[in-house]
């Protein structure tokens, strides 16, 4: 296997690998043997499983579709809850296991590592920055309540949906999907001028 | 040290250690080190680390001050930021890190431990119950919005919190916490009639 080849394997085993186990379970090896390499080639290529874990973070952000919340075409807040439908449906065809690598290393490794905290901070900044965009975007076009802190409520969004991955994956069903979905879209960013945005 | 006296330290160890490092990162013998009992004595009292786990999961939520939320005396709503603002402090007392057990083994066993995951599971719906009670108080005060499902937004709530637990760590900062209790108390659950809860 060719060296670049060969690293690319590890990579791809290595999001599978923390995905599915988390960081502590997944060993070295586990990831050499799921990327079909020799162990010993694994230092050839990385530091550490750390600095790997790292790139198979970056890796598994750039898979989630984020870009796609500022791609115009179809209205903002219909292109936030396509995305987090996305998301939802990843978790389903798993049977409500994995959830989200970065909320994971963010539970289980961001307090012993700073590498990975840092890049778990960065990931989600990242996404929330994306998720604030598309807010902003539907408060120009009246769509989302002038008074929402865009910045602040996508953070908050983001997080919710952090939480709502280990609900969803402790209870092995959609309810704290159906949560998530009916309080966001249904009432936290509701139109200005329904009902469901409160009353005055 | 006695038998009884022995079990309760390897129970008081699990969760320090439990809650530090994570389920995995946490050993028998770094829990019985800790406990300074033999390692040889685990076994006398506990089947396995997933059987003390669980324990560890009811004795953690037992001291999380859950009850609180269902005392008189103070409003459903005050009563529901204090519960929060407690949860808050304790992680702001460790430096932005630890989180909350019950989410981090949600996020990090429940895949892989049925015991685990159905533990996560029964203590998170405890808490939202419990949740749920004050909004329905709040609810029938007229101090919140009547068109909010109770049950489900008091899910949604607490899922926000394991999230919000989740971004306060990687950042190592107030801000997602200051997210949480902005947009939740400040929109989501904000008082009928003032502008905060919408304008039609």
């Amino acid at each position: 296997m060719a060296r670049q080849s060969m690293r690319e394997a590890i990579v791809d085993a290595a999001v599978a690998q923390f995905h599915s186990k988390g960081y502590n379970a997944a060993g070295v090896k586990d990831i050499t043997d799921a990327a079909g390499v020799p162990k010993g080639s694994f230092y050839n290529h990385f530091d550490s499983k750390e600095s790997l874990a790292l790139v198979a973070l970056d890796r598994y952000g750039a898979a989630r579709r984020i870009h796609e919340l500022a791609e115009p075409g179809v209205a903002p807040l219909a292109r936030l809850r396509a995305h987090f439908e996305f998301l939802r449906g990843e978790t389903v065809a798993a049977d409500f296991t994995r959830g989200c690598m970065i909320g994971n290393f963010g539970a289980e490794i961001a307090d012993h590592s700073e590498t990975i905290r840092t890049g778990v901070r960065a990931s989600l900044a990242h996404w929330a920055s994306m998720i604030s965009g598309a807010l902003a975007e539907a408060q120009q076009s009246g769509d989302l309540r002038a008074d929402l802190d865009t910045e602040r409520t996508a953070r908050f969004v983001l997080n919710a949906w952090e939480g709502t991955l280990i609900a969803a994956r402790s209870g092995r069903s959609d309810e704290a999907f159906d949560d998530f979905f009916d309080t966001v879209f249904g009432t936290l960013l509701a139109p200005p001028h329904t009902p469901a945005a409160g009353r005055s």
